[in-house]
């Protein structure tokens, strides 16, 4: 099955990448950005059997680090 | 308001940060993990007068490579 794993940064944890982004949008002459951060959209294909438990237990360990970003499991297709 | 902008690899472009989770994860005991593909995701908040057109050419100019990326906009919040 087809898993995408979403991870953000936690709200008030400071952004360096998303604020260079910000600053060269800025730079190209974009007017009226407010705010921009920036996530990881990981797509794994894992076998159907697999639980959310392990899937939970893959984002915990490796995929997010839980102390500074959050993270979202969104299966695209059913097992 | 508030827009994403999905940026991942094209198909079959190498993605050397997808295979080292990859790895990782199966030397951490994760069995059936048949691929891990990694991509972005840009939060912007942008003033409500923004354009598609101008959202469409900040990802062509700067938050996509197009040779090797794609992206997709998603409106969050309508304006």
């Amino acid at each position: 099955m087809k898993v995408r794993v979403h991870v953000s940064l936690k709200p008030g944890v400071l952004d360096p990448q998303g604020r260079a982004v910000h600053h060269a949008l800025e730079g190209l002459g974009f007017a009226g950005i407010e705010d921009v951060r920036i996530g990881r959209e990981i797509d794994l294909e894992v076998a159907d059997e697999t639980t959310d438990a392990a899937l939970d237990e893959m984002c915990r360990k490796l995929l997010a680090n839980m102390v500074i970003e959050n993270y979202r499991i969104e299966k695209l297709e059913a097992a």
